[in-house]
């Protein structure tokens, strides 16, 4: 199986639950594709409708991949030749399927979700035993649309984290994404 | 068991090798945070022996514990409430033992570390029977110098992520804390 990644910015909530874009963070580029490489994510997509940040990225990518990047800091310019801009969730999947010839697991993910969730562990044996690409999508703002809330092929239920007796969960998207990706492709110790 | 985390600055490494302060980052103190109190962390010290560096720390933890952060984002608010800043690690140790009476398990993490190192499940194992404090240590830049390397009760192995065919190990201090942390003490699936 080979998994991918998206950060999307729209269709997103803001606060209040009204549907927004949210901007491009740069920090979010370098931290989720270090993650990414480090876990052998196929490809991490980053989803903006809005061209000017679509240049953004390109820009901050190429840097990285084909400019002083490449000599200032190689393993941060290896973790860049995984990234990509896409204008929408539909062509991070048609990108997909363009190049692995199938559509891919779709898989939605949001520090809310408790209903209908597939558990950790379950995906995880799924994603090991599924022959084709599965794509992960992580919301950017308050989180993902009802779109794709609804139209995936799996949700995850919010990371849990400590238990029950602590309600709190207001993770970065840098942390969220770090641990679910350890959570579904992480080695395991040998004991465990 | 309560267990507290610890960023220090110095004494780290830099790129070469050497012994050297890095700075703090904005971005650091508040994912890490987040993170711990996401996981129910006693404790996150923020260290580092440049004056000028903890009167920043301290604005900032102060914007959010008693200034307009508190409005601004309530729980940005909460996750600030157990942050302090530290000159160096002893100082740390010595808070913690002075708030529990006695002195706290020490643990390092480095991305490097593999040799005499105790496993993930072993350390969960450990910290979850331990009745005193626990202490962890995450370096900047590039890791913990061999003082404390050398001097804690254990060292955790560098994340193995997706096993031995990807050597790959480059994640920021964010992701790192976070899949940590989540090893350690997140809640695990009934199912596994």
């Amino acid at each position: 199986m080979d998994v991918y990644i998206a950060l999307v910015h729209f269709p997103v909530r803001n606060k209040h639950g009204e549907e927004v874009a949210t901007a491009v963070t740069n920090l979010d580029i370098h931290d989720l594709a270090r993650t990414a490489r480090t876990y052998g994510v196929a490809g991490y997509s980053i989803v903006t409708p809005v061209s000017h940040q679509q240049a953004l990225v390109e820009r901050i990518v190429k840097h990285w991949v084909e400019g002083e990047g490449i000599t200032y800091n190689p393993l941060r310019s290896e973790a860049f030749k995984r990234v990509d801009v896409q204008p929408d969730v539909e062509s991070v999947i048609e990108s997909i399927e363009k190049r692995t010839g199938e559509r891919p697991l779709t898989i939605v993910t949001g520090a809310q979700l408790q209903e209908n969730c597939i558990g950790y562990e379950a995906l995880r044996n799924r994603v090991k035993t599924h022959d084709g690409a599965c794509l992960i999508l992580f919301g950017t703002g308050w989180g993902l649309s009802d779109k794709w809330i609804e139209g995936c092929d799996y949700r995850l239920p919010g990371i849990n984290a400590a238990g029950p007796e602590n309600k709190y969960n207001h993770l970065s998207v840098r942390a969220a994404v770090a641990i679910i990706l350890d959570r579904l492709l992480g080695q395991r110790d040998l004991e465990s």
